[in-house]
């Protein structure tokens, strides 16, 4: 069934609210248009379907993205959620918290991998704050 | 090399405050001694290294404990995490939350999975809170 | 977001046309009510948002979940995945070609505890099809 | 045991068909002898034991290893069976309602990685189908 | 392509060596008659295409054979290759070292999991070995 | 708890006996001074805990090592380790049968992804023993 264009929007608003950023559905061109109602369907499954909801602070939520993420071992959206819960009030010691964590329970190498990204992350965070702040 | 005595304390302690009661590290009759190495091992890997940890509080961990087990597939090991979440003052609303974001991330058949692991702990906690209240 | 009725009769229908029955998505004794939303969003993330497309066939569709469900490993999911290919006409002989395919693919152990599961159901549903035919 | 002659080339003629080349299965410089030898057994194990099968037709075989690789988040493997799937008459719209199935199984994270590699492969195909006709 | 008498002969020899027993490959009744090509081929793919090779002793690859069946959590298969360790020449203890390095590169659960199922074998086995000595 | 300087310094050795290097812990600036406790983890996790022990030998445990880390599919990891394992004794055949293995019992795509990194070690570990040599 198609998207119904309210759960698009309130998909909309709460990727804002995580990433600070709208990301956008459309079909690249090559893509068939159908690619689009894929963006949308991934978007909302996790968007309107899970992040709208409230028993879970927005901030845990996204402390357990990461560790799911890191678990997964799918680097390109972990660093897209490392930097969504600086956003949300996360601290760099609860990252490193969170991955000492892993290390005990997915193992040193998976959990050392996701570091690295995360690293990564927080590293240009911290550059970036250095540098407004000056 | 071996585990000293003030880490496996500190894991005792630690799994004591999680899940309310003390694991025995001893080896079963038919294992070689050194089985009992290898509980220490995983048990201090977890409880000494990793819950003694204060940026994050326990409730948090906990509930990123559960999630990554679940993501992981071990039942066994899910079930006494949702217990020692109940325990550690995660509600029943933010476990069905944190289900509802694995749905999203995980995909619905194993975060069904391990719904129905964590929905047994909570029946039998409804239950037993119920008669404890008679 | 809520899930609104109109995707949850969607699902519904999809769900009778694989598996020949209807699923509860009530929540049980002791789940909070809340649970009822996880199950709804479990079964239209699934039966609303993919099954309704017609690009793929259902029987292919089925298929390729038989497949992906075997490398995840959820055996309960596969249980009934199996039963629903079947009834949307694949053949036993192709379901060995798929296990087949996945013993390359994912190796011998996991395509094996597939075939373990699917083998079951293949073996309940001859009986059923012999009893029926007496 | 030594891979016989007869697999090796009914395994050549199956990569063929799908992937439209040849492989070489010889050792590069610096690899030892063997390496040929376990080349062998990866394509035959494969392409001997499983694409010559006859129950299930290539289209959908081959739509099943897409499946199946995003599933394990094998990257390279990924763009090379995409290609495959389109050579052996599979759509764009079906490879977007197999990713669309993928994000309800496997989560958005794994499903949106995988789709990204079949994405640029769809891309390329028709730049080249476009520039082909021109 | 149909197994040829020779792998399946090779396969028979090899499996006989690993577990002490035969296999059978007969499809059951209520199965396809092509599940015996099924069961034929996921055999000969280890035992016809690994098992005969001599790079490796049969003991390392046996133990090789444990740490990946663990990670991957197949435990019927784990089962019957703690068996077969056990048989090739491996001693508990070195099991012992094998789960304890499985707790810091898979984590504590999987490794933990695996355990519980080497450790039944472990337990039967020196129940065995006590009543023969007697 | 605070990893103790002994465990650190005996990690220290094992990691330089694997891999003939020493590894820093230190934080990168710009992240948390408490990454150098994830570090120390993840290191003395695999290397103060169990690559000290010597029931299993330190060639067999490296083979164990390279077979776990390439079902788990983390590239970086498997790098280091094919290095190690060459360092420890293992030959380029052996690698080759462990990799053949892998196919049967983790399926082709992941097999050939892992020794995809195995073979660029050996390729430069080729060429370095014959540049030494010359």
């Amino acid at each position: 069934m198609p998207i119904d264009q309210t759960r698009k929007q309130i998909a909309d608003a709460a990727v804002e609210a995580v990433f600070g950023i709208r990301l956008t559905t459309d079909a690249l061109p090559g893509e068939p248009a159908s690619a689009a109602e894929l963006r949308e369907k991934l978007m909302t499954q996790a968007f309107a379907d899970s992040w709208t909801r409230t028993a879970l602070d927005q901030k845990t939520r996204s402390l357990i993205t990461v560790a799911v993420i890191a678990t997964l071992g799918s680097d390109r959206e972990l660093r897209a959620h490392v930097g969504g819960a600086l956003k949300l009030g996360a601290t760099p010691d609860e990252l490193v918290d969170l991955f000492i964590h892993l290390g005990a329970y997915i193992g040193a190498p998976r959990a050392g991998a996701g570091w690295a990204v995360a690293s990564e992350v927080l590293v240009k965070h911290a550059k970036r704050t250095k540098d407004a702040s000056q």
